[in-house]
């Protein structure tokens, strides 16, 4: 491909010197580049190839990184990186040791905040732009470039809330493309719909909130966008530039199929197709393990409804949300809503369950202590993506969700080994005898079992089961890791030495059993794929302190610091959570 | 008093009998029962006043409890109490074991939702109406009555974004007194203040959003507000209503002095006159030792920064308000953003002081991990309220924090156990040399030291202190319950067997003692005034796990489950953490 411009380009100083005419090559170039790498190494698409217009306006018309510029959740920064001196190294985007795929402070002085999760850039950037004002640096450009999906979360609406009645110089920019990874949702989108097709009536809203509008303007049209963008430089204040743009802009297929290419793994670079996957069948996704069991539950059983923020393609409620739609709701990126709606409907008889994602239920902690754990209502929280989820790196690792529910009074947290313990706890919940709230957290990816469709049968709460007996090493384990430390015992190749239970149950614990592992077994081992700190281990710890039982425990599991990107294989041997790194530990007490 | 009418009323079916002209006496009447009960046992006052008039018409036009009413945050709920059967026990409001100071559903079928945290009525009124429709149940009626504070917060934005797609039978009633605790901030409340004005040109914001909007009507007119409540009760689908009510209505000081008369202790009930507090000099506040400490070293450190999300008063924030208004921040009842606006401050050198009820740094816990913790921003969280808080009970027990925090990468956690240590850690956070973001978590009330305005001393992070030294049992304390260890010690009298540490921080841990201490004391009680789960004993227990100890630990703190409203002493006492029980559970091992 011709990268002439993109290869002269080391900083956005370098980009400032090249003529109007010729950036719209320059986001051909940028475009193609980034369609060929992500092609081969995977990666989030869409979004990227959505702003590229977008991504060289910013840079051409303001002093970066002086003035700083936030990009809200960050999976359409991949233009920004490349053109901010990461081109050569962007091969490496999202592998160990790699560049990250989100912007990230240490990882260059372009990037003023790191992000991950949605909706943070308005209140970072007024933040910034604040203090700027107080240092006298009046001159300086605060921007935030949000979504029309994370504007709409009220995180969002409380930073535009403040930075209305500021004077603080704020542009955010609404980089509205009508999707988040799946479509946008909600009032809002619908209001910007209108305003999009000239029917909308009233007045803006973004006025209302004290904020300068302008817009909306086109996001692919450079010469549009730079002269705005000029204009808006010398605007005082907190200013609003509503910009569209089409997400997968410049590649047919993934302007057609927005959903599949906001992150399409391996495809051809010149076709767009996406790549054969293998034939040879596979054992599920723990995802579809839960959207496909919600369904066949769902239809027998009218209270069960399906929640989902914003994820219904991640979480695979899609699937209920097309067979049964009055009962399945994408809720937009509103974790808080989702669960206290949740909750309104528990406390009618309804059966809700709620799929967030681990590292996503942080955002509706309170609601989840104040609207369902004090009131004790039955909400089934399916949590995916627990535990390490690979390439997405720090803001997304599901590692704290142990530690952070188990100080909740009355929640159940279970932790399925395998796909058939998914599909049978989700039985249990739904069959109306559940007495508190429960947490199910299973991990992103595919599970062990390929005859997974069985029958249902009822899991009793608080019971964990012994996967192999030995008689003087007790090894527990919660969820999927299970599958190795198996392996790690396999390694071990000492038959008759080492026990393994699956606890299951993180709360409440199997308090029989565990009286009779500490009376059984001298050194007892917890292995758990979450923080060490308050996490599982730490719970059997807290039970033998009570029980006044004095054996040997050793904790395995997250470290006290927060994990970078790579694969979930290579992140599991770096942290000693692998098969043969668990088999040495135990290996030492034989 | 007459109390004719109110006397009738045993439930709202008696309330619906009387005839509409009689009700503006009945007004009178509930009016002068809240104050004279108030003014006595003490409580939440002026929220309760404001809504008299909409208490009473929404009871009268609405088939409760078959229809459902959500009183947003439920300050304002003692009108709705004393109606729906709680009148005669009304004097056991926020008592052990009398009736709670906010609706709760064990306590009355009229309690639709438990509240207490703002902002969640409109997404649990939303899920009820969901449900209604999935059960065919097409004429009943949900309602949530929010307050223009807490509307403002990102949850009811969420809450209504949704509602506007739905065609759900749910009433939002905006209550809007300008005033949540403090006075509203922010442009949406410029916005509504416009609107009162009919100086807002533009069309309404909650039509934006697809409501049915109708208002503002003046909520004190019974006869205007019962005849619209008529009318919204025939119209299907999401509607919203903005009501005028004056906060404190009735009591002339309540008019007048909004924030004083919110919960103002003791007080008159015919003059309203506050009573006289006496004259001995006590101990400060902790936070007052915060409000005063923090003016103190920011007129020396012009880096420093306070942020509130909506507590000035509560905080005393305030203090700074008023004498360095341009540092000061109160951002609303935002605290997601609280949190994100401090990191994005602290990315650019700036040291902000973010000030957050334990309880509400619920609310943003992910921005937490997220905003702050990953990215290692030195912000310094101030945790007011911290441990048990008293007759706010369940809702507001800032218990979990210990736990929810320590499991946290990157985080220091700090407790003080006096006012000079508190004042001591917020001087040795500002000096520049924090590497870390750290948490400092004190309690609600006053401290024990009169004389506690000395000079500044730095604190070296992650160091204990004994405070008495023995030869057998060592007790480790965090933070404030230090002074019930002390004094349980002194009930024991036994001057050479138990030594007491307080370990100060929860994060780092103080090893290099702490192997002392685990080498020199065969039993080792932990204490703390929060959750067991997950918390400081528990930190304790993987420290000596990890080093192979097998002393005697037995962990003192809060059990797992949800403590209810009283005294704070009570409430110690009930869960044996006053000096009377700790010195019994320590003399055991004597």
């Amino acid at each position: 491909m011709t990268t002439t411009l993109l290869k002269s380009i080391n900083s956005p100083e370098d980009l400032r010197k090249i003529p109007v005419k010729q950036l719209p090559n320059l986001a051909k170039e940028l475009r193609r580049f980034i369609i060929q790498i992500v092609a081969t190494k995977e990666g989030h698409l869409g979004a990227s190839l959505g702003v590229v217009e977008l991504t060289i306006a910013l840079h051409y018309v303001f002093n970066t990184p002086k003035d700083l510029l936030i990009w809200d959740v960050g999976h359409q920064a991949y233009g920004h990186k490349i053109l901010t001196g990461r081109r050569d190294i962007f091969d490496t985007n999202r592998q160990l040791h790699g560049i990250s795929g989100f912007p990230k402070r240490e990882e260059s002085d372009y990037d003023a905040f790191g992000v991950g999760h949605s909706s943070t850039s308005i209140s970072a950037a007024l933040g910034m732009a604040i203090a700027s004002q107080l240092n006298g640096d009046d001159n300086k450009q605060h921007i935030a470039v949000i979504g029309d999906a994370s504007i709409a979360s009220g995180m969002a609406f409380e930073g535009l809330n403040h930075a209305g009645v500021t004077t603080a110089n704020l542009l955010v920019i609404l980089n509205d493309n009508a999707i988040g990874i799946d479509p946008s949702v909600g009032a809002l989108k619908q209001y910007l719909t209108n305003v999009k097709k000239g029917t909308q009536k009233q007045d803006n809203i973004f006025e209302a909130l004290n904020f300068n509008y302008s817009g909306p303007v086109d996001g692919h049209n450079l010469t549009e966008l730079i002269s705005e963008l000029e204009r808006l430089k010398t605007v005082k204040g907190p200013k609003f530039l509503h910009v569209i743009t089409k997400k997968g802009k410049g590649l047919k297929q993934a302007e057609d199929n927005q959903v599949t290419y906001h992150a399409p793994g391996k495809f051809d670079a010149d076709t767009g197709e996406l790549a054969v996957k293998t034939s040879n069948k596979l054992p599920p996704k723990y995802q579809d393990v839960f959207g496909v069991t919600l369904v066949e539950l769902a239809k027998k059983n009218k209270k069960i409804i399906g929640i989902t923020p914003a994820m219904p393609t991640g979480s695979s409620l899609k699937f209920m949300m097309e067979e049964i739609p009055d009962r399945a709701f994408d809720v937009g990126i509103a974790e808080q809503h989702a669960v206290t709606l949740a909750a309104g409907m528990a406390t009618q008889g309804l059966i809700p369950f709620c799929n967030i994602y681990s590292t996503f239920l942080q955002r509706a902690y309170d609601q989840v202590i104040h609207d369902v754990a004090i009131q004790n209502l039955p909400v089934i929280f399916c949590l995916d993506r627990a535990g390490l989820v690979g390439q997405d790196g720090a803001t997304h690792h599901g590692v704290f969700d142990l530690a952070y529910l188990r100080c909740i009074p009355n929640f159940i947290i279970f932790a399925p080994r395998n796909e058939i313990e998914l599909r049978n706890i989700m039985y249990t919940s739904q069959l109306g005898k559940l007495k508190h709230p429960i947490a199910i957290r299973y991990p992103r990816g595919r599970g062990v079992t390929l005859d997974w469709e069985k029958d249902f049968s009822e899991i009793e709460i608080g019971t964990a089961v012994q996967l192999k007996k030995g008689s003087k090493i007790a090894v527990l384990t919660i969820g999927t890791i299970a599958v190795n430390v198996s392996e790690a015992i396999d390694i071990l190749n000492d038959v008759d030495t080492v026990s393994h239970y699956d606890m299951r149950f993180v709360k409440p614990l199997d308090e029989k059993l565990l009286h009779h592992i500490c009376g059984t077994y001298e050194t007892i081992f917890t292995v758990e794929d979450g923080c060490i700190h308050g996490g599982f281990g730490s719970a059997i710890l807290e039970f033998a302190s009570k029980h006044n039982y004095k054996n040997t425990f050793k904790l395995i599991g997250i470290p006290d610091k927060f994990v970078e990107h790579g694969t979930t294989e290579e992140l599991q041997q770096l942290y000693l959570l692998d098969s043969l790194s668990i088999s040495k530990q135990i290996s030492k007490f034989l």
